[in-house]
């Protein structure tokens, strides 16, 4: 079946990550715990983790990732249309985080709102940000996860506050069929006439009052009226590709599965004022099974065999789950990027800040991410929730 | 400008809502307060509000939306594809209170996340099912807006408890092109040949231990592995209209709108574990400014003329905030759906609550929702953000 995504052209442009100052290491941990090193490394792989101080929070740790993530994309912070933050650990009840992350970047015209899938926020984050640049609602997205996990665990239990930690990645997903588009319809705006628009405008009329350097122009690049046949030339335009005229081959999102088992919602769960409980087999047993049988559909349904994968970014919970995945499609466990050891399990932001590993940090046991490398992205989260992406790089 | 949209049919095909059983009228509002009914009226419009009781929360009330919403859709709970909940609320930490909802009706299969747009949620929650449908990930989408406001108002606080009530409401958007294309699929799954994938396939494998009655075929309603030839027939499907071969004129999304100032996030907000704050002025004063400009947006940019608008669905937060946008817009405010005089500010449920109340309920001051009847919805919350959508009933 021939996917509607091919004829997109939807992309990850930036990508950045930022963790707290303060590393904790296994032998840092309190005594009281009565655990080790050695026992923590065996069951899960973890080493270390970084944990929020003063000075520190959401909203700077993610601010931070986020405008790494601008840099890298090249996009001035102004030009996003939307930010959408996957996080458990919002700084407060309301507004959402992601607006206080759009207060810190300086942006005053996208839109902003959090959601909350647990661990497996990152990849709903980015389906939704697929849904919204492919029905043309908004062309320039930042999907974040970011978690401070620290502040909901029991410091008491060792069986989960060993496994968690606090930081935050960002990624910039685009379309640049569209951010072509847009670049035309700027120019066009030269020679628009929006007086007749302006004269019963109530908003135009209070512009100054409130919102000095703002382009009602510019919100969500649409544009409120102009001369029809310059829209003609827009239309016209909207169905390109490249400059060739053919299908870019990089950069693409390809494909995206999600689902839930809701039945599975006591295995992993936190009370509004509590704390993380987890039946820790259990999350393992469905995590192994569901990761395996997502990287299947993805392979088989877009016509690729699993040996094309280059490289698997998976939700970083445990490296004995990546393990039993690994073993179970039969590929060498060196293709899944592993960060679980440095940043334990950081939950909706684990994924962006492993993907921030490959592609900035790819140390000697990593060769660095090619053009063209075909990736699946993992997810999964209390709910039980579980989710894929699989894209060519 | 032709706008995507249009050669769409993404539609609204449920409605229900939901609240707890007790009332309580302005009278009988605790006397310590020391305010009125004729001061609660004249400045809110509020005359009661329902709140939650013992026996009832946040999933009780949400899931009851939803049934309602799926029985006038006529769609059986375990063909959704996805809920999205909007809330500022949750009944915990995690999982989300979609995944809780999921287990209520028994679906185990489809996704379920919450979103935090505090007020603005509902809208916002519409716009990512769009996305979804449009993108072609999910077909059939439950929208649920539900608020606990009576958990996070300060009862001493007279300028803010006055104004808010308890809610859920919910409606099903479905993509019916989509669905005769998955009634077509699921007659030639009759037909395919999934034996060699089973072969591999570890899921395949434990498909008897934990999902006696999951069907592997309808999961995303996407389909694994099939005969070539039919996939040829099920592509010449897809682009098809309805039978006639029209596009249809009734039960569409037409337009979308959203878009947050993060530097008014002050006038309106709540610490976590805190109660809501309001600057009561400027609220007003940025919601009736920006709600104008919107409505002003999603008529002008489609070529309408302010007059052609049947209903306008606004948030409900006060009822002057609503005269003063229909002031503004020189229209009749018998054409705003208000249901803040029974609800009080109901906050991400406020506009499926008033949809519903004009499709179900419409009384001899409204005369009933007709096929074909432009609507107008508009969303203001904590951020701020502001967001709207037009769409044909």
């Amino acid at each position: 079946m021939t996917h509607p995504i091919e004829h997109q052209r939807i992309y990850i442009s930036g990508v950045g990550a930022s963790h707290p100052k303060k590393c904790v290491l296994n032998e840092d941990l309190p005594l009281h715990l009565n655990t080790s090193d050695e026992w923590i490394q065996q069951r899960t792989g973890i080493k270390q983790r970084y944990i929020i101080d003063e000075g520190e929070d959401i909203v700077s740790i993610a601010s931070e990732a986020l405008l790494k993530a601008l840099k890298m994309a090249g996009i001035n912070p102004l030009d996003l249309d939307a930010i959408i933050l996957a996080t458990t650990t919002p700084a407060m009840r309301m507004p959402s985080t992601a607006s206080l992350i759009q207060n810190i970047i300086g942006n005053y015209r996208c839109t902003a709102f959090d959601i909350q899938v647990a661990c497996a926020g990152f990849v709903t984050a980015i389906q939704i940000a697929y849904g919204f640049i492919f029905s043309g609602q908004f062309s320039k997205i930042a999907v974040i996860g970011a978690d401070l996990m620290s502040k909901i665990i029991d410091w008491n239990d060792r069986s989960t506050c060993v496994l968690f930690g606090d930081g935050a990645g960002a990624i910039i997903i685009e379309n640049k069929m569209e951010a072509e588009l847009v670049y035309n319809a700027q120019n066009l705006m030269n020679n628009i006439d929006i007086d007749n628009f302006s004269k019963n405008s109530f908003y135009e009329k209070n512009l100054t009052v409130d919102y000095t350097n703002y382009n009602i122009n510019s919100l969500n690049n649409k544009i409120i009226s102009f001369n029809s046949e310059k829209v003609q030339d827009l239309n016209e335009k909207k169905y390109l590709f490249d400059s060739s005229g053919n299908i870019p081959q990089s950069g693409n999102i390809i494909d995206l599965v999600s689902y839930s088992h809701a039945d599975l919602k006591d295995i992993l769960y936190a009370n509004c004022d509590g704390f993380i409980t987890m039946k820790g087999i259990n999350v393992f047993k469905h995590a192994v099974q569901e990761l395996t049988f997502i990287s299947r559909l993805l392979v088989k349904r877009n016509n690729l065999d699993i040996s094309d994968i280059s490289w698997v970014i998976p939700h970083q919970a445990n490296k004995r789950i990546l393990d039993a995945i690994a073993s179970n499609l039969d590929i060498s466990i060196d293709k899944f990027v592993i960060t679980v050891n440095k940043y334990a399990n950081t939950s909706a932001a684990s994924i962006p800040m492993a993907l921030d590993f490959l592609y900035h940090n790819g140390d000697s046991f990593y060769k660095r991410l090619s053009s063209g490398d075909l990736i699946i992205m993992l997810g999964v989260g209390s709910g039980m929730i579980f989710n894929g992406i699989l894209l060519r790089w």
